[in-house]
């Protein structure tokens, strides 16, 4: 086999970069349990037919299919393309065994057969958190559910040296309550067309308003005015008010996202905007609606994102509402290791590299690794019985910081940046904590 | 959408199985870790043409391909059916990046499109180890893997009652070696006939051997005297020897197989014997063989298997020689978890459950949670304001061991397995340490 080439838009990393991204998944996962998420895993396919049903997402369905299939049988079944689709069937499947509201967050890959281009990729990691109720949900946990998402972002930012995120927020009631006001009919129609408001300007808003979704000129001109109000703090209300509509529905919302930005204000100050143009594409979005911009990576636009949905799924019987967060893994973390902005201090788990001088005596190597194991410490065996001078070099290769001579015999460990060596006990000697485990180092200055 | 059905094959899991899975995949990857192995992540597709050289596998491959791609374009990616073909192909694309030798663990799902079986799936996770060398890889690494192994079943078996495992193995070089010795010419069919030894007994082996290997009597004879030899510790090299033959291949497997013995004599004792019938059926190995038992579920078969291959991959100028272990994590938990041997304390990881009393008082709710969190106490706040008794039930029903009460006011948390309430402070109470995440219970006892 010549050398392979990479497929385009399927990411792989060199084991460095895939340490950076274990270490993102560890911190999303434990920080989702504190707030007493599950997890589960859903298989990688569903049948053709429930992927293809969501509208725009079902060009870039891949399908699959056994290789020695009879030609014209159809494709069954297809790789999932989110998480929400097969959580949704997931939910139905296992009504009767889950409690609700069931609380669940799933790290898993997804797959898009799209056009490969800048920061869109044909497999990826997505790691959702959902709260799902039978019958009802309190809109509390609208409030609740960015506020996990902030804390697992906020944690990637002081622990692993993310940047941090800005988290915009809107409220489809508020949107639509303030549309019913204004007796706009089609109001799906207005929020596709104020979706476009950061890439056409609010000129060509209004116009398209008027020409599109056959508003009055005082109509578009309101809901520009609506879709302009952003702010971090509650003041939003009152811009809100100015503009002279009122509806209960509107009121409704309002009082949601102040909630939320009250509530944000209190636990990730300046992390989180009203911003009332926030739309999302996906239609069965019904209160709040998230999206989230890393600081100073804006043109990757969201990285991650949800809402509230009042049918994640139904059985015709019961309806299960939800309120959901997606992060998209890959599409912050790709960006960032490509431009080697996060490293690690080793691309390898080993803190200590037990020298063997003679193969003769590999077992004694062998036996004070086991000790430094069963402590806790990760220690691999030289795989070479050879002189000092080589097994330092095996060692800084891989910037593993500790070598171990004399196995058995004459024990010393050398900490090979200092080149300090000292006597010390398998049965004892503790590396400094920070030298345990690699670390993220950030690398913002180049 | 009525109540959907599973798919034949492609097992999921509820939360709790599915925490009792995570925690096997923690374990598994602390120990890889601890032993120096580094993570990676391979893409989940092939082409087709890697996935389909291999042989008897390639019926089994899945293909993959845009929904609308063109008729009569033919698929050409394929989902990987093992972690060993997109490995080697990775070590290729990366030679130049990577230290050897090189060692990784991979833990991904895998595919392949059999027929749905008692003990087999369409979707299940491998767990792979695999130590690959540029140009050469020393023979102790023959040793070391197999402890690895054997080392991280262990822990399976101490930490969370997992069933202890049998490993069996031999020694390819052994047996080419004696082969040879009996001047046999075509050693691959002796192999893959002693292979059956197991399924149709020794005589048949020797008939076999007689009319589709062409041996003589005393040939096959000899052959199946080798493969029942068998034991816990080196005294098979003495029966060996009294077979009459010596050549320096024989000897050199053989030596190589007794360190083995006696290493894991010293380090896994009682779970490791030299078996001289395991031929394991794919061709590529030259070394050591392994294949795994676990005890009292022997009828699964081999649930973690490997050995050496010198030739890993190879791009014309290099090889790289490899030696490796699989463990079948889902064909190993499925039917644990299926018959309930396993369970969780709790199928979330909610450890506290703060009650809100009125509505007003969720914000102080939330702030005992708040503080909660911060220490690490996996913690959430009751979804509705109710009466005490719906509280507790809300937190029985997840069997979420406290329920704190008076947030912010009258702080109090109840112990709800033994009734105890005491009063508590949110900046200062930590459960008992075997409370504070979900732990693995066994249940033999049914």
């Amino acid at each position: 086999m010549s050398r392979p080439k990479p497929l385009s838009g399927f990411p792989e990393f060199l084991p460095g970069p895939r340490m950076v991204e274990q270490f993102v998944l560890d911190r999303l996962r434990e920080t989702f349990e504190l707030h007493g998420f599950a997890s589960i895993e859903t298989r990688a396919v569903e049948p053709v037919e429930t992927l293809t049903k969501g509208g725009e997402i079902d060009k870039e369905v891949y399908t699959v299919r056994r290789i020695h299939a009879d030609d014209g049988v159809p494709d069954e079944l297809g790789l999932h393309y989110d998480l929400t689709v097969p959580f949704a069937r997931y939910v139905l499947e296992n009504a009767g065994q889950l409690q609700f509201p069931f609380r669940r967050y799933q790290i898993q890959k997804v797959w898009r057969g799209e056009r490969p281009q800048e920061g869109r990729y044909r497999e990826f990691t997505q790691a959702d958190i959902d709260i799902v109720g039978s019958g009802e949900l309190a809109a509390h946990h609208d409030v609740e559910i960015p506020l996990v998402a902030l804390d697992a972002m906020e944690r990637l930012h002081t622990d692993l040296g993310l940047p941090p995120v800005l988290m915009r927020v809107n409220n489809r009631r508020l949107a639509q309550g303030f549309y019913t006001g204004l007796e706009i009919g089609d109001t799906a129609a207005v929020l596709r067309i104020v979706d476009k408001l950061d890439k056409v300007g609010p000129d060509r808003v209004s116009e398209l308003l008027v020409s599109e979704a056959s508003l009055t000129e005082a109509q578009a001109k309101s809901c520009v005015s609506l879709a302009t109000i952003s702010s971090a703090d509650e003041t939003f209300v009152d811009e809100v008010r100015r503009l002279g509509v009122h509806t209960d529905e509107l009121e409704a919302g309002m009082e949601q996202l102040a909630e939320l930005v009250r509530t944000a204000g209190r636990y990730a100050p300046g992390r989180l905007v009203a911003d009332l143009k926030i739309a999302r594409g996906l239609d069965y979005y019904t209160g709040t609606v998230y999206e989230t911009e890393l600081q100073g990576y804006e043109s990757l636009g969201s990285v991650a994102s949800g809402g509230r949905y009042d049918a994640l799924a139904s059985d015709g019987r019961t309806t299960y509402p939800g309120v959901g967060f997606s992060v998209g893994v890959t599409r912050i973390l790709a960006p960032l290791l490509g431009k080697q902005r996060l490293t690690v201090t080793r691309p390898v788990p080993t803190c200590v590299l037990v020298a063997v001088d003679a193969e003769e005596t590999r077992a004694a190597a062998v036996a004070v690794a086991s000790q430094l194991r069963q402590r806790g410490i990760p220690t691999e065996v030289a795989p070479k019985a050879d002189k000092f001078g080589k097994q330092i070099r095996y060692a800084d290769r891989r910037s593993i910081p500790y070598v171990w001579f004399g196995a058995g015999a004459n024990d010393e460990v050398k900490d090979i940046r200092s080149g300090d060596q000292v006597g010390a006990d398998p049965a004892s000697w503790q590396p400094p904590s920070e030298d345990l485990r690699p670390r993220v180092v950030e690398n913002w200055d180049e």
